[in-house]
């Protein structure tokens, strides 16, 4: 199981800030750093390595064209601003374990065998979300992801330009995703549902509806010092009342809800703010209690709330879910099931009627999308036992 | 009166932001076009332009080394981001303007006469307002200037060596300041005193008490999806209750107190904050009254604001003051007196040692530090003949 330890060693240097955590962005050059990482490991094991139209990589042991869809194993490399080691990555690290682990003991598969490296999952840099897997479906249109700004105004377009991937063929491509007859996606839990149950690893359900709004609350931008309060329309003011209200009605309600961005105008500390633009975050069931999330929350700033996206709920077949989860746990029985309210690429994926699957590795904290993100090193390497039974079952 | 016009169209270029505003920080290539402005106004007046070791620029007509300290008009040409276009230029662009129209009446001055142009007075850049005038009179140590950093992380020494000022002679400058015999600033009004009382110039009783304090509201990054809201730890709520303190404490102890500045960390829509960085700026008297503020705000965010400038009260001497308002007034009798929030370099000198005074121009809405600051340009021009009144009266 060195293979594991020493793959993770490599990845760690990549893109790593002050905080300890990561800074690896879609198209950057550390976006191309962790690409050619995924290339040389796919390499070192004789996989042919293949680029989709939305920016995806494949690294395939076999020919899905000529044998029939394969079985794919994967996730993405990117993260959050000072994200964790662990989300995405430990999804493709351990994808390539499994082969490893599987092929020492001299198995070999039935089906063709790919591991996924999906592009811009987390939409750091261009605010959407699995924009990758989104492309590759059909589910962003690809005038508007090549027309995405990051913070410094660079498109997308420009950026994947700047990379080395030609911005004009960027869409859909059924080609590529004709080649994955399953999808099978292992990550680390984002919450504490197996570190409170006693699990090292469990199976999703579902993935909870999510979706991203935007709130321009505008003000009028006037002097500190010599504005009296009565003659101020301060903006600020507005955004703690749209803060408290995403929590108060988020409680309300038994979903959740979050303001975790936001870009003040002009930013001055001495000047009355012109404008505050807020970002909710909201997920949950029922979809309707989300919803009403939304509009109290744009009722509380006074505007009615953009959508920048949504995601209906998703819910994975239980055939597999369970197939799955019988071969992940093992002789000990069943790996337990669990929804989650993050995305992921497996729910784009099965959203698109390919059939999918997903292994949560257990998170002590339940804290994710932070340097503090972690998985002890035990729990990984029972996620790559529990996949590699899940290819051995599946190929 | 031509002169006043032609300056303030060839300024109205520099710097003008897509806002229809302005952004003019100190040590950019902005910066350098309004100080060229500055040596050219000069020039064309055949003053002679001297720096000094705090980073201002002085135009004299006259020798003060030889003929003893001089008048001097003045005030700055930078700005907030955004901000109008008055707010410091309308004083040089008067103090040149005074200057043409006193050349044209045939009088010539019995002291030397200067022009001052100072640097970083928003403190936009770097944080620290009236920096310029802070390192003359020392109130601004040269090593804490030099390493103070702008958004980006680039020093103030690193921007001014960019610019050509050396950094390592930064600081206090006893030989220029003893060149100012008498200090007078005219300035645009950020507030509404002289509208609602109707007259076009008013001079300056006093600057109120003022400062700024960062306040560090430290958190758990966390997924904004996957995390219970009982296990957050969310600073963006303690920024709310933060703002909603500052303006409730504010408008009970009839003070003004404004967050005007925010940084989030990691500022990501999917991620609950780590940190969030909020400015406070409190002004008012008394001074126990802005005090207790900015220490309920503290305890609203359950942090120690860090003070990172104060200003105590400045009160103009009366006799200049008197005499100013006097001159300034003409015929119908003397001009208003008032009061005001604003910092200036004006009340920087004075709190050193130098007999200073200002006048304010009626600004018809109040606003300020807003592309949508505004004064009529005849209130402008009354301005520079109060101006020229003052100065025939002093030289």
């Amino acid at each position: 199981m060195t293979s594991f330890g020493s793959m993770w060693d490599d990845l760690g240097e990549v893109g790593r800030a002050p905080s300890g955590g990561y800074r690896r962005f879609a198209w950057t050059r550390e976006d191309g750093a962790l690409r050619d990482w995924f290339r040389g490991e796919a390499a070192r094991r004789s996989m042919t390595v293949v680029g989709d139209r939305a920016g995806n990589l494949w690294a395939w042991d076999g020919d899905p064209d000529a044998d029939g869809p394969g079985l794919v194993l994967g996730s993405h490399l990117d993260s959050v601003p000072d994200g964790g080691a662990f989300d995405g990555p430990l999804g493709i690290v351990s994808a390539f374990a499994a082969l490893d682990l599987l092929r020492a003991s001299g198995w070999s598969a039935s089906r063709p065998l790919g591991i996924a490296c999906f592009a811009d999952e987390e939409g750091a840099r261009f605010g959407v979300a699995c924009a990758g897997s989104k492309l590759l479906t059909g589910d962003l249109a690809p005038d508007r992801a090549r027309a995405l700004t990051d913070a410094d105004g660079t498109t997308l377009a420009e950026a994947a330009a700047a990379a080395g991937h030609d911005p004009r063929h960027l869409g859909r491509d059924d080609e590529a995703l004709r080649r994955v007859g399953t999808y099978v996606e292992l990550h680390v839990e984002q919450g504490r549902w197996l570190a409170d149950g006693d699990a090292p690893v469990g199976v999703a359900t579902a993935i909870r509806p999510h979706g991203r709004w935007r709130l321009d609350l505008r003000g009028r931008a006037d002097h500190a010092g010599t504005t009296r309060l009565a003659d101020r329309d301060d903006p600020m003011l507005t955004l703690a009342a749209v803060v408290q209200t995403a929590r108060e009605a988020a409680a309300a309600l038994d979903v959740v809800a979050t303001v975790g961005k936001v870009v003040v105008r002009p930013n001055a500390v001495n000047a009355i703010p012109s404008e505050v633009t807020a970002w909710l975050d909201a997920r949950g069931l029922p979809v309707p209690a989300v919803r009403q999330v939304v509009a109290e929350v744009g009722a509380a700033g006074g505007v009615d709330p953009v959508e920048e996206s949504w995601v209906p709920p998703v819910v994975f077949g239980a055939a597999l879910r369970d197939r799955v989860a019988a071969a992940a746990g093992g002789d000990p029985g069943p790996a337990p099931l669990l929804d989650t309210g993050a995305g992921h690429d497996a729910g784009i994926l099965a959203a698109a009627g390919v059939p999918s699957a997903m292994l949560f590795v257990r998170n002590p904290t339940g804290v994710s999308h932070s340097p503090a993100e972690h998985a002890e090193t035990a729990d990984c390497l029972a996620g790559v036992e529990a996949l590699a039974r899940v290819v051995r079952d599946l190929a």
